[in-house]
């Protein structure tokens, strides 16, 4: 088969369309045909040598994919053969097949076509897993979410939307904003020009919000804990502005807060699964009912994910950009 | 009646035994003539000026008490004049009297003086809403406790083995350990002699702990989070070593771990009555049943409350120091 390989590190160039043997499906894994991966902020990190696969996971990039059933490793029952699914992965979603633990699996929803199903198993797990199994977003609160126009945000909006909270989002452009109000954002924060703790309280009546979903780290964590509302939770899941910031603990105790910070990729099987299980029974009917859409920026051929890599890294992009295999 | 009340903020001798107006309980407020009170850190805190009593509450400082229902307030049912009874107090527990809202009062459990029932309500409601409540520590799981023999520390270990998870404490002597060791601590490390996060590490196969709670704030945040195990939750009830520290959110997230930072004495009424509830339900029946027991250094006469507050300044003592009334 043919994947996309990162010989060294370095920039978009360094990604390389190349054959390399077919995986193998080991003990209760499936093995599927891809028809499209998409594009994640951890795939460029693992371009730029930053982020190494976890043991045992493919050498390939991609954390999703979407695609037909082709075998089944031993052990694997519920599923067949030919099946349309879609999978989150510990990475190989780059390349024309790709082995997945069958927990990971979830069968494509109604009314989303096959290749648009690469862009929810990343976003829907992480969203559900934060916002909801460690923050537990309940109907009435106020969620913040940084970065509203990206794949995570765009998942968020509709996902907390959906179940009655109000949404706070901040994106650096007008388009972006409108793009998360279509959506059903209700707060609309353009962090270029407005101070996103100053505009969430001055629209929660001073409350501040219940949850925020962050992907900043460092650079927004002060300003997050002033944000957060009594009883508030913050739930980072990336740094894209660094590691290391002052916590204010006074200010967290007198609002009775908490901070947690996650990661999808490096969990155990058995929590991906669990994960993924309760997406299969709490989100799954959303996106079947159409309440809740995956939102694609644009499709690129898979040999071509430089370009993708490029196109994320310049940040213009809403929703995901998708990497889609040629036909057979 | 009396009451300790602080004329001027300073050192133990700012509390003064003087003469007041007896409080009228309110709708839903229960007046409760007061056998004992206890002494905790926000008290010396409000004594010196640092912790006002929130909106409404007493002006005098005590957290708790035990004492006898004198009088109920209207639209109070299932208490009656006479009941032996202990509460959560939001203050005014250094008193001859206190009205009390009437969610925060519990029966004094079986085989428990009514005196040293004084002793359980504080600590006994912070470590099940932090330890149980927000950090959900489970069987088997290793909780990490500072200041093991304190009166927080010494009920957090009994309540952790009461539901059989494993015990760490730090604390500054032979004698403190010992007695932690005797409520059933099963890793003891003196904070003096030894580093917290190496013993805590070696004692469990390097997991680390499952579960913190903390006293200590900004001085020890970064050991704690280094101390942490993956899916650990750090819970922060004090800040005695400071309100500010950086934060490895590289770490935090790497450890897929949490963050908390809690204060009884501020929430509403309603999230007291809460934890209270949930503490008559699941932590009762542990102290009715003997298995888990109030640890009380000493009683000293309430207007010595001076006295009482020196000698927890110099926590030299085990457990809780309590402020007893004079027979009437």
């Amino acid at each position: 088969m043919h994947a996309i390989t990162i010989p060294e590190p370095g920039g978009p160039q360094a990604l390389v369309w190349a054959e390399v043997p077919d995986p193998v499906p080991g003990e209760g894994e499936v093995l599927v045909e891809v028809v499209a991966s998409a594009v994640n902020r951890a795939d460029i990190l693992q371009r730029q040598g930053f982020y190494d696969p976890p043991p045992g996971a493919s050498p390939y990039p991609g954390l999703e994919c979407a695609g037909r059933v082709a075998a089944l490793g031993p052990g694997v029952s519920g599923w067949s053969v030919g099946d349309e699914v879609c999978a989150l992965l510990a990475g190989g979603g780059y390349a024309e097949k790709v082995a997945v633990p069958a927990g990971q699996l979830l069968p494509v929803p109604k009314g989303v076509d096959l290749t648009r199903a690469a862009a929810l198993p990343e976003v829907v797990c992480t969203v559900w897993s934060n916002v909801f199994m460690v923050a537990h977003l309940r109907p009435g609160e106020t969620l913040l979410v940084h970065g509203g126009s990206s794949g995570i945000g765009t998942m968020a909006i509709q996902l907390a939307k959906a179940v009655g909270a109000k949404v706070a989002v901040t994106a650096g452009t007008r388009a972006k904003l409108e793009r998360c109000a279509e959506l059903g954002a209700d707060i609309l924060v353009n962090y270029r020009e407005q101070d996103f703790v100053e505009e969430v309280k001055s629209a929660t009546d001073g409350a501040g919000a219940d949850v925020i979903l962050d992907n900043m780290g460092a650079k927004y964590l002060d300003r997050n804990v002033q944000a957060l509302a009594v009883n508030g939770r913050l739930a980072i899941i990336g740094m894209q502005g660094g590691a290391k910031a002052e916590l204010n603990i006074g200010a967290l105790l007198t609002k009775r807060a908490a901070v947690s910070a996650t990661s999808l990729r490096a969990r155990p099987l058995e929590e991906k699964a669990t994960i993924v299980a309760a997406v299969r029974e709490h989100v799954w009917p959303l996106v079947d009912g159409g309440h809740v859409r995956p939102v694609v920026d644009r499709e690129v051929p898979m040999r071509d994910a430089a370009e993708a890599h490029r196109i994320v890294e310049e940040s213009g992009h809403i929703g995901k950009v998708l990497l889609v295999t040629s036909p057979a």
